[in-house]
């Protein structure tokens, strides 16, 4: 199971216009990662599970969980990915997962409660890390942070929980790339085992 | 340099909602394209070009040129670089390249035209290409296909110009996932030389 958790530092934790995503906490970026974290040409990877912490006003922290295994009618789009999540956010939510559409929950959580909640492995991604290539796993909860990287007080909790901080050399890239390169270079150790 | 060419086979080439971007031809994956072809975190790729030629109603073929090194105001969600597709559409084309914004252009051009006119070598992305990290070259015009993949009697144009077909062994993936990670192969291979 692949799984990836994205820190939407400033995401809306309510209901928000899809005309305007990046007017709405960078909603727009999140709406990306998802996109990278399940497509495939004609297909959605059905094992992995993405997990949306919002920070943004006037609710946070809210988490948005997608699971692959029984996500429906989810496109590919940023509007349409964007239209489900606002759909999640007008469920009253509490500290236990509330369904919203098929696959998509909502939870009042925070990330410490979040990270101590999964049976994967945590690894940060993170700039400086070890090399991804280098990297020996296929499986894992990897944590992104969106443009504003992530605050240092979350970044405390995510390494005290991590196995290990894991980085892209080539460049400094946005989250929902390194999703898509991390997803192909473990696609790659799958192949080649 | 390192230009990209994704070929829209329905991609409306009038004016369309940015409420509906799949719905215009699947607008929505040429902007995606667009958004791994340049953006960097907190930064755009100077070094890339990108044209989206559009086959769909009412007036096809159109060419839209995006030129890194001249390009402005361009964000990185897809209703924004939409934005800037529509604004191109509005133009009048006609054989030579007219510009609708900053570093965008727009033209009536079909694909061997456009193939004619690059300095850059052809290489051509197809899933039973050769394996790209075997690939050995920084450079080129990269040319992919749409969720339809390329049209036959376009896919001969391609191939009667192309240098080699290269692919992605891992998984069948969407364009602009294969744009990231051609992307990232070419990076790392010009962080080794």
């Amino acid at each position: 199971m692949r799984e990836f958790l994205i820190i939407g530092s400033k995401a809306k934790t309510d209901k928000f216009s899809l005309n305007d995503l990046p007017g709405a906490g960078r909603i727009d970026i999140l709406c990306r990662c998802v996109s990278s974290a399940f497509f495939l040409s004609h297909d959605i990877r059905r094992d992995v599970n993405v997990y949306l912490l919002l920070l943004g006003p006037p609710d946070p922290p809210k988490v948005i969980k997608i699971v692959g295994r029984e996500v429906k009618y989810m496109p590919p789009d940023e509007r349409g990915i964007a239209g489900l999540i606002r759909k999640a956010l007008e469920v009253k939510a509490d500290e236990s997962w509330k369904k919203s559409s098929p696959g998509i929950y909502v939870a009042k959580k925070g990330l410490e409660e979040l990270l101590d909640e999964t049976a994967s492995d945590v690894y940060y991604l993170r700039e400086d890390g070890e090399d991804v290539r280098d990297f020996e796993t296929k499986d894992g909860l990897f944590v992104l942070g969106d443009h504003k990287g992530v605050p240092r007080e979350l970044e405390e909790i995510i390494l005290s929980k991590a196995k290990k901080i894991i980085g892209i050399p080539t460049k400094s890239l946005m989250a929902e790339h390194c999703i898509t390169i991390l997803h192909y270079e473990l696609d790659r150790k799958q192949l080649n085992s």
